[in-house]
Protein backbone atom coordinates (compact mmCIF):
# COMPACT_ATOMS: atom_id res chain seq x y z
CA UNK A 1 0.00 0.00 0.00
CA UNK A 2 1.42 3.15 -0.96
CA UNK A 3 1.06 6.02 1.78
CA UNK A 4 3.47 8.26 0.72
CA UNK A 5 1.05 11.59 0.22
CA UNK A 6 3.87 14.05 -0.15
CA UNK A 7 7.53 14.27 -2.22
CA UNK A 8 10.15 13.26 -0.11
CA UNK A 9 13.75 12.26 -1.50
CA UNK A 10 14.55 8.84 -2.29
CA UNK A 11 17.54 9.03 0.85
CA UNK A 12 15.29 10.73 3.45
CA UNK A 13 12.44 7.99 2.70
CA UNK A 14 14.80 5.14 3.17
CA UNK A 15 15.88 6.95 6.71
CA UNK A 16 12.62 7.07 7.71
CA UNK A 17 11.73 3.26 6.79
CA UNK A 18 14.84 1.85 8.53
CA UNK A 19 13.81 4.06 11.55
CA UNK A 20 10.23 3.03 11.67
CA UNK A 21 11.73 -1.12 11.49
CA UNK A 22 14.21 0.06 14.11
CA UNK A 23 11.09 1.20 16.10
CA UNK A 24 9.09 -1.85 16.15
CA UNK A 25 12.25 -4.28 16.17
CA UNK A 26 13.29 -2.76 19.44
CA UNK A 27 9.32 -2.77 21.10
CA UNK A 28 9.14 -6.25 19.57
CA UNK A 29 12.92 -7.52 21.38
CA UNK A 30 11.49 -6.04 24.97
CA UNK A 31 8.93 -8.99 25.07
CA UNK A 32 11.82 -11.43 23.34
CA UNK A 33 14.25 -9.96 26.36
CA UNK A 34 11.59 -10.26 29.29
CA UNK A 35 10.78 -14.07 28.33
CA UNK A 36 14.54 -14.71 28.10
CA UNK A 37 14.87 -13.40 31.93
CA UNK A 38 18.41 -12.75 33.77
CA UNK A 39 21.11 -9.69 31.79
CA UNK A 40 18.03 -9.88 29.26
CA UNK A 41 15.44 -8.51 31.24
CA UNK A 42 18.06 -6.37 32.94
CA UNK A 43 16.72 -2.94 33.92
CA UNK A 44 19.67 -1.23 31.88
CA UNK A 45 18.69 -3.45 29.09
CA UNK A 46 15.22 -2.88 28.56
CA UNK A 47 15.50 0.73 29.20
CA UNK A 48 17.59 1.08 26.89
CA UNK A 49 15.49 -0.66 23.73
CA UNK A 50 12.45 1.61 24.92
CA UNK A 51 14.84 4.58 24.41
CA UNK A 52 15.77 3.27 21.32
CA UNK A 53 12.47 2.55 20.48
CA UNK A 54 11.65 6.27 21.23
CA UNK A 55 14.60 8.10 19.76
CA UNK A 56 13.51 6.24 16.00
CA UNK A 57 10.13 7.54 15.96
CA UNK A 58 10.71 10.95 16.58
CA UNK A 59 13.38 10.24 14.14
CA UNK A 60 11.28 9.39 11.60
CA UNK A 61 8.53 11.75 12.33
CA UNK A 62 10.96 15.34 11.99
CA UNK A 63 12.27 13.62 9.06
CA UNK A 64 8.68 13.45 7.74
CA UNK A 65 7.23 16.38 9.05
CA UNK A 66 11.03 17.77 6.72
CA UNK A 67 11.98 19.88 9.65
CA UNK A 68 15.60 21.01 9.11
CA UNK A 69 16.89 19.95 12.54
CA UNK A 70 16.23 16.27 11.68
CA UNK A 71 20.04 16.49 11.53
CA UNK A 72 19.88 16.75 15.52
CA UNK A 73 17.31 14.10 15.92
CA UNK A 74 19.06 11.47 13.28
CA UNK A 75 22.68 12.02 15.25
CA UNK A 76 20.93 11.24 18.65
CA UNK A 77 19.18 8.19 16.82
CA UNK A 78 22.18 6.97 15.45
CA UNK A 79 23.98 6.92 18.81
CA UNK A 80 21.02 5.22 20.31
CA UNK A 81 20.84 1.99 18.04
CA UNK A 82 24.73 1.90 17.65
CA UNK A 83 24.51 1.55 21.73
CA UNK A 84 21.68 -1.05 20.95
CA UNK A 85 23.79 -2.81 18.57
CA UNK A 86 26.87 -3.61 20.17
CA UNK A 87 24.56 -4.74 23.36
CA UNK A 88 22.41 -7.00 21.24
CA UNK A 89 25.54 -8.32 19.19
CA UNK A 90 27.22 -9.17 22.56
CA UNK A 91 24.55 -10.26 24.76
CA UNK A 92 22.84 -12.52 21.85
CA UNK A 93 25.75 -14.54 20.19
CA UNK A 94 23.60 -17.86 20.56
CA UNK A 95 20.32 -16.15 19.89
CA UNK A 96 19.30 -15.64 16.06
CA UNK A 97 16.60 -12.78 17.89
CA UNK A 98 19.12 -10.99 19.08
CA UNK A 99 21.38 -11.25 16.44
CA UNK A 100 18.83 -10.04 13.91
CA UNK A 101 17.60 -6.80 16.39
CA UNK A 102 21.19 -5.85 16.07
CA UNK A 103 21.59 -5.85 12.79
CA UNK A 104 18.24 -3.74 12.12
CA UNK A 105 19.69 -1.38 14.82
CA UNK A 106 23.41 -1.63 13.13
CA UNK A 107 21.42 -0.31 9.62
CA UNK A 108 19.21 2.21 10.99
CA UNK A 109 22.53 3.27 12.59
CA UNK A 110 24.19 4.01 9.60
CA UNK A 111 21.39 5.65 8.00
CA UNK A 112 21.10 7.85 10.66
CA UNK A 113 24.50 9.21 10.82
CA UNK A 114 24.12 9.75 6.70
CA UNK A 115 21.53 11.72 7.48
CA UNK A 116 23.21 14.04 10.13
CA UNK A 117 25.97 14.54 7.66
CA UNK B 1 13.50 -6.58 5.04
CA UNK B 2 11.72 -8.73 7.59
CA UNK B 3 11.40 -7.17 11.00
CA UNK B 4 9.51 -9.46 13.00
CA UNK B 5 10.89 -10.73 15.60
CA UNK B 6 8.63 -12.36 17.52
CA UNK B 7 5.38 -14.70 16.37
CA UNK B 8 2.33 -12.72 15.82
CA UNK B 9 -0.82 -13.92 14.09
CA UNK B 10 -1.63 -12.53 10.69
CA UNK B 11 -4.69 -10.36 11.59
CA UNK B 12 -2.65 -8.71 14.37
CA UNK B 13 0.07 -8.20 12.01
CA UNK B 14 -1.82 -6.69 9.59
CA UNK B 15 -3.77 -4.30 11.48
CA UNK B 16 -0.47 -3.20 13.29
CA UNK B 17 0.82 -2.36 9.67
CA UNK B 18 -2.58 -0.47 9.05
CA UNK B 19 -1.67 1.52 12.11
CA UNK B 20 1.67 2.15 10.81
CA UNK B 21 0.72 3.37 7.87
CA UNK B 22 -2.01 5.48 8.86
CA UNK B 23 0.68 6.62 10.91
CA UNK B 24 2.55 7.88 8.49
CA UNK B 25 -0.55 9.32 6.14
CA UNK B 26 -1.72 11.53 8.69
CA UNK B 27 1.52 13.17 9.71
CA UNK B 28 2.48 14.04 5.84
CA UNK B 29 -0.97 15.41 5.64
CA UNK B 30 -0.59 18.06 8.04
CA UNK B 31 2.04 19.48 5.93
CA UNK B 32 0.07 19.23 2.70
CA UNK B 33 -3.06 20.83 4.50
CA UNK B 34 -0.89 23.68 6.17
CA UNK B 35 0.33 24.53 2.01
CA UNK B 36 -3.14 24.08 1.37
CA UNK B 37 -4.12 26.89 3.60
CA UNK B 38 -7.90 28.05 4.51
CA UNK B 39 -10.42 25.37 6.83
CA UNK B 40 -7.79 22.71 5.65
CA UNK B 41 -5.24 24.59 7.97
CA UNK B 42 -7.83 25.06 11.05
CA UNK B 43 -7.20 24.38 14.14
CA UNK B 44 -9.52 21.67 14.56
CA UNK B 45 -8.68 19.93 11.02
CA UNK B 46 -4.92 19.59 11.82
CA UNK B 47 -5.26 18.75 15.41
CA UNK B 48 -7.69 15.67 14.42
CA UNK B 49 -5.08 14.79 11.94
CA UNK B 50 -2.13 14.96 14.72
CA UNK B 51 -4.26 12.82 17.59
CA UNK B 52 -5.11 10.13 14.55
CA UNK B 53 -1.68 10.00 14.05
CA UNK B 54 -0.74 9.67 17.84
CA UNK B 55 -3.68 7.16 18.91
CA UNK B 56 -2.41 5.07 15.78
CA UNK B 57 1.04 4.53 16.74
CA UNK B 58 -0.37 4.20 20.22
CA UNK B 59 -3.00 1.19 18.90
CA UNK B 60 0.14 -0.13 16.33
CA UNK B 61 2.29 -0.32 19.72
CA UNK B 62 -0.39 -1.76 22.22
CA UNK B 63 -0.48 -4.66 19.45
CA UNK B 64 3.30 -5.29 19.11
CA UNK B 65 3.19 -5.62 22.97
CA UNK B 66 0.36 -8.10 23.08
CA UNK B 67 -1.29 -6.52 25.47
CA UNK B 68 -4.95 -7.48 26.75
CA UNK B 69 -6.06 -4.70 26.57
CA UNK B 70 -5.55 -3.46 22.83
CA UNK B 71 -8.99 -3.78 22.32
CA UNK B 72 -9.55 -0.71 24.00
CA UNK B 73 -6.59 1.33 21.76
CA UNK B 74 -7.80 -0.16 19.58
CA UNK B 75 -11.59 1.02 19.33
CA UNK B 76 -10.31 4.50 20.39
CA UNK B 77 -7.56 4.15 17.18
CA UNK B 78 -11.14 2.76 15.20
CA UNK B 79 -13.11 6.18 16.06
CA UNK B 80 -10.45 9.04 15.65
CA UNK B 81 -9.76 6.96 11.90
CA UNK B 82 -13.67 7.36 10.79
CA UNK B 83 -13.50 10.73 12.14
CA UNK B 84 -10.31 11.35 10.00
CA UNK B 85 -11.34 9.76 7.28
CA UNK B 86 -15.30 11.66 6.85
CA UNK B 87 -13.28 14.98 7.26
CA UNK B 88 -10.61 14.18 4.44
CA UNK B 89 -13.38 12.96 2.13
CA UNK B 90 -15.27 15.69 2.57
CA UNK B 91 -13.08 18.74 2.33
CA UNK B 92 -11.00 16.76 -0.12
CA UNK B 93 -13.39 15.71 -3.11
CA UNK B 94 -11.47 18.10 -5.47
CA UNK B 95 -7.93 16.28 -3.79
CA UNK B 96 -6.32 13.20 -4.81
CA UNK B 97 -3.79 13.52 -1.60
CA UNK B 98 -6.57 14.09 0.66
CA UNK B 99 -8.69 11.56 -0.49
CA UNK B 100 -5.75 9.32 -0.12
CA UNK B 101 -6.00 10.28 2.68
CA UNK B 102 -9.43 9.15 3.81
CA UNK B 103 -9.09 5.63 2.69
CA UNK B 104 -6.01 4.62 4.87
CA UNK B 105 -7.83 5.85 7.51
CA UNK B 106 -10.75 3.78 6.33
CA UNK B 107 -8.53 0.81 5.83
CA UNK B 108 -7.36 1.67 9.37
CA UNK B 109 -10.69 1.89 10.89
CA UNK B 110 -11.90 -0.72 10.00
CA UNK B 111 -9.14 -3.07 10.70
CA UNK B 112 -8.86 -1.75 14.15
CA UNK B 113 -13.03 -2.33 14.41
CA UNK B 114 -12.18 -6.02 13.92
CA UNK B 115 -9.36 -5.99 16.34
CA UNK B 116 -11.59 -4.56 19.25
CA UNK B 117 -14.18 -7.71 18.53
CA UNK C 1 5.85 27.68 35.96
CA UNK C 2 2.92 28.47 34.35
CA UNK C 3 2.61 26.48 31.41
CA UNK C 4 -0.78 27.07 30.41
CA UNK C 5 -0.62 29.10 26.78
CA UNK C 6 -4.52 28.30 26.02
CA UNK C 7 -7.54 28.22 27.53
CA UNK C 8 -8.96 24.85 28.88
CA UNK C 9 -11.70 24.35 31.51
CA UNK C 10 -10.38 23.34 35.10
CA UNK C 11 -11.92 20.17 34.30
CA UNK C 12 -9.65 19.08 31.50
CA UNK C 13 -6.64 20.42 32.84
CA UNK C 14 -6.82 18.43 35.71
CA UNK C 15 -7.32 15.22 33.91
CA UNK C 16 -4.16 15.98 31.73
CA UNK C 17 -1.95 16.51 34.63
CA UNK C 18 -3.68 13.12 35.99
CA UNK C 19 -2.58 11.50 32.70
CA UNK C 20 1.05 13.33 32.82
CA UNK C 21 1.31 11.98 36.02
CA UNK C 22 0.61 8.31 35.45
CA UNK C 23 2.62 8.40 32.59
CA UNK C 24 5.57 9.12 34.68
CA UNK C 25 4.86 6.67 37.39
CA UNK C 26 4.24 3.96 34.56
CA UNK C 27 7.36 4.76 33.03
CA UNK C 28 9.88 4.65 36.35
CA UNK C 29 7.93 1.94 37.64
CA UNK C 30 9.41 -0.53 34.74
CA UNK C 31 12.69 0.43 36.32
CA UNK C 32 11.60 -0.68 39.85
CA UNK C 33 10.01 -3.65 38.68
CA UNK C 34 12.70 -5.10 36.55
CA UNK C 35 15.10 -4.32 39.90
CA UNK C 36 12.70 -6.82 41.90
CA UNK C 37 12.43 -9.43 38.84
CA UNK C 38 10.16 -12.32 39.20
CA UNK C 39 6.69 -11.91 38.08
CA UNK C 40 7.03 -8.32 38.62
CA UNK C 41 9.47 -8.22 35.17
CA UNK C 42 7.57 -10.53 33.45
CA UNK C 43 6.40 -9.78 30.07
CA UNK C 44 3.31 -9.30 30.47
CA UNK C 45 3.45 -7.16 33.19
CA UNK C 46 5.87 -4.36 31.93
CA UNK C 47 4.11 -4.69 28.63
CA UNK C 48 0.94 -3.65 30.43
CA UNK C 49 2.73 -0.50 32.31
CA UNK C 50 4.54 0.25 29.07
CA UNK C 51 0.84 0.33 27.56
CA UNK C 52 -0.54 1.93 30.36
CA UNK C 53 2.19 5.33 30.02
CA UNK C 54 1.87 5.37 26.25
CA UNK C 55 -1.91 5.32 26.67
CA UNK C 56 -2.15 8.14 29.20
CA UNK C 57 0.60 10.63 26.72
CA UNK C 58 -1.96 10.07 23.97
CA UNK C 59 -4.73 10.95 25.94
CA UNK C 60 -3.35 13.82 27.68
CA UNK C 61 -2.27 15.61 24.37
CA UNK C 62 -5.54 14.53 22.64
CA UNK C 63 -7.07 16.82 25.48
CA UNK C 64 -4.38 19.47 25.20
CA UNK C 65 -5.63 19.98 21.01
CA UNK C 66 -9.72 19.68 22.09
CA UNK C 67 -9.86 17.37 19.63
CA UNK C 68 -13.67 16.21 19.88
CA UNK C 69 -13.24 12.44 20.23
CA UNK C 70 -10.77 12.71 23.21
CA UNK C 71 -13.48 10.66 25.28
CA UNK C 72 -12.21 7.94 23.12
CA UNK C 73 -8.77 7.94 23.69
CA UNK C 74 -9.90 8.58 27.91
CA UNK C 75 -12.03 5.32 27.62
CA UNK C 76 -9.42 3.66 26.76
CA UNK C 77 -6.66 5.49 29.00
CA UNK C 78 -9.11 4.50 31.82
CA UNK C 79 -9.27 0.75 30.95
CA UNK C 80 -5.42 0.33 30.88
CA UNK C 81 -5.21 2.56 33.92
CA UNK C 82 -8.03 0.45 35.68
CA UNK C 83 -6.27 -2.72 34.82
CA UNK C 84 -2.83 -1.48 35.89
CA UNK C 85 -3.57 -0.07 39.08
CA UNK C 86 -5.05 -3.60 39.84
CA UNK C 87 -1.93 -5.81 38.72
CA UNK C 88 0.27 -3.14 40.76
CA UNK C 89 -2.27 -3.10 43.91
CA UNK C 90 -2.30 -7.36 43.87
CA UNK C 91 1.43 -7.61 43.30
CA UNK C 92 2.57 -4.83 45.48
CA UNK C 93 1.28 -5.13 48.76
CA UNK C 94 4.12 -5.65 50.64
CA UNK C 95 5.49 -2.45 48.24
CA UNK C 96 4.88 1.19 49.32
CA UNK C 97 5.93 2.08 45.48
CA UNK C 98 3.58 -0.35 43.96
CA UNK C 99 0.75 0.77 46.44
CA UNK C 100 1.60 4.06 45.26
CA UNK C 101 1.89 3.46 41.69
CA UNK C 102 -1.50 1.46 41.71
CA UNK C 103 -3.14 4.89 43.52
CA UNK C 104 -1.64 7.41 40.83
CA UNK C 105 -3.33 5.01 38.29
CA UNK C 106 -6.21 4.41 39.68
CA UNK C 107 -7.03 8.25 40.41
CA UNK C 108 -6.07 8.70 36.72
CA UNK C 109 -8.74 5.83 35.92
CA UNK C 110 -11.60 8.04 37.54
CA UNK C 111 -10.56 11.16 36.21
CA UNK C 112 -10.86 9.97 32.62
CA UNK C 113 -14.05 7.92 33.51
CA UNK C 114 -15.76 11.25 34.11
CA UNK C 115 -14.31 12.66 30.74
CA UNK C 116 -15.04 10.11 28.76
CA UNK C 117 -18.89 10.42 30.00
CA UNK D 1 0.93 14.79 43.74
CA UNK D 2 4.14 13.53 44.21
CA UNK D 3 5.03 10.87 41.34
CA UNK D 4 8.43 10.49 42.32
CA UNK D 5 8.51 6.78 42.41
CA UNK D 6 12.32 6.31 41.75
CA UNK D 7 15.44 7.71 43.07
CA UNK D 8 16.91 10.36 40.69
CA UNK D 9 19.39 13.45 41.34
CA UNK D 10 17.79 17.21 41.46
CA UNK D 11 19.52 17.85 37.83
CA UNK D 12 17.39 15.39 36.46
CA UNK D 13 14.46 15.85 38.06
CA UNK D 14 14.51 19.40 36.94
CA UNK D 15 15.54 18.99 33.47
CA UNK D 16 12.54 15.94 32.87
CA UNK D 17 9.79 18.89 34.54
CA UNK D 18 11.05 21.27 31.52
CA UNK D 19 10.85 19.02 29.04
CA UNK D 20 7.26 18.00 29.85
CA UNK D 21 6.34 21.87 30.34
CA UNK D 22 8.03 22.62 26.88
CA UNK D 23 6.32 19.12 25.04
CA UNK D 24 3.35 20.50 26.97
CA UNK D 25 3.29 24.32 25.64
CA UNK D 26 4.49 23.73 22.27
CA UNK D 27 1.59 21.34 21.70
CA UNK D 28 -0.33 24.50 22.99
CA UNK D 29 0.86 26.52 21.43
CA UNK D 30 0.29 25.19 17.98
CA UNK D 31 -3.61 25.50 18.50
CA UNK D 32 -2.87 29.04 19.18
CA UNK D 33 -0.83 29.78 16.02
CA UNK D 34 -3.60 27.70 13.69
CA UNK D 35 -6.26 30.31 15.09
CA UNK D 36 -3.54 32.91 14.42
CA UNK D 37 -2.85 32.23 10.74
CA UNK D 38 -0.71 33.71 8.28
CA UNK D 39 3.29 32.68 9.24
CA UNK D 40 2.07 31.19 12.27
CA UNK D 41 0.13 28.77 10.55
CA UNK D 42 2.68 27.90 8.10
CA UNK D 43 3.83 24.35 7.76
CA UNK D 44 7.98 24.79 8.66
CA UNK D 45 6.90 27.04 11.65
CA UNK D 46 3.96 24.04 12.82
CA UNK D 47 6.23 21.23 12.31
CA UNK D 48 9.41 22.81 14.18
CA UNK D 49 6.73 23.49 17.34
CA UNK D 50 5.27 19.39 16.30
CA UNK D 51 9.20 18.20 16.21
CA UNK D 52 9.98 20.48 19.44
CA UNK D 53 7.09 18.78 21.26
CA UNK D 54 8.11 15.21 20.59
CA UNK D 55 12.02 15.33 21.03
CA UNK D 56 10.88 16.97 24.55
CA UNK D 57 9.14 14.26 25.53
CA UNK D 58 10.98 11.98 23.98
CA UNK D 59 14.48 13.51 25.94
CA UNK D 60 12.15 13.71 29.41
CA UNK D 61 11.54 9.73 28.81
CA UNK D 62 15.24 8.91 28.12
CA UNK D 63 16.57 10.66 31.29
CA UNK D 64 13.09 9.12 33.20
CA UNK D 65 14.69 5.55 32.32
CA UNK D 66 18.14 6.46 33.27
CA UNK D 67 19.56 5.64 30.32
CA UNK D 68 23.12 6.61 29.83
CA UNK D 69 22.89 8.10 26.29
CA UNK D 70 20.15 10.27 27.49
CA UNK D 71 23.01 13.13 26.32
CA UNK D 72 22.34 12.66 23.19
CA UNK D 73 18.29 12.85 23.40
CA UNK D 74 19.20 16.28 26.03
CA UNK D 75 21.74 17.47 22.94
CA UNK D 76 19.44 17.19 20.51
CA UNK D 77 16.12 18.65 22.36
CA UNK D 78 18.14 21.44 22.90
CA UNK D 79 19.20 21.81 19.51
CA UNK D 80 14.82 21.41 18.81
CA UNK D 81 14.25 23.55 21.83
CA UNK D 82 16.59 26.72 20.49
CA UNK D 83 15.22 27.14 16.67
CA UNK D 84 11.58 26.78 18.83
CA UNK D 85 12.96 29.82 20.87
CA UNK D 86 13.93 31.97 18.13
CA UNK D 87 11.19 31.53 16.11
CA UNK D 88 8.46 32.46 18.73
CA UNK D 89 10.46 35.02 20.00
CA UNK D 90 11.36 36.69 16.26
CA UNK D 91 7.37 35.60 15.39
CA UNK D 92 5.78 37.10 18.09
CA UNK D 93 7.00 40.51 19.28
CA UNK D 94 3.62 41.93 19.60
CA UNK D 95 1.74 38.18 21.29
CA UNK D 96 2.37 37.38 25.27
CA UNK D 97 1.60 34.02 23.91
CA UNK D 98 4.43 33.77 21.60
CA UNK D 99 6.15 35.02 24.09
CA UNK D 100 6.11 32.71 27.07
CA UNK D 101 6.52 29.80 24.71
CA UNK D 102 9.73 31.04 23.84
CA UNK D 103 10.75 31.91 27.38
CA UNK D 104 9.76 27.86 28.19
CA UNK D 105 11.55 26.54 25.05
CA UNK D 106 14.67 28.58 26.35
CA UNK D 107 14.80 27.31 29.77
CA UNK D 108 14.43 23.57 28.32
CA UNK D 109 17.40 24.42 26.20
CA UNK D 110 19.08 25.33 28.55
CA UNK D 111 18.96 22.87 31.03
CA UNK D 112 18.75 20.11 28.32
CA UNK D 113 22.25 21.80 27.55
CA UNK D 114 23.75 21.19 31.07
CA UNK D 115 22.45 17.33 30.87
CA UNK D 116 24.28 17.21 27.89
CA UNK D 117 27.37 18.25 29.14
Amino acid sequence: MDTHLIDLDADLRDCIAQCTACHQACTELVSHCLDRGGEHAARAHINLLLACADICRTSADTMLRQVPQHAATCRACAELCTACADECARMGSDDPVMQRCAEICRACAESCEEMAG
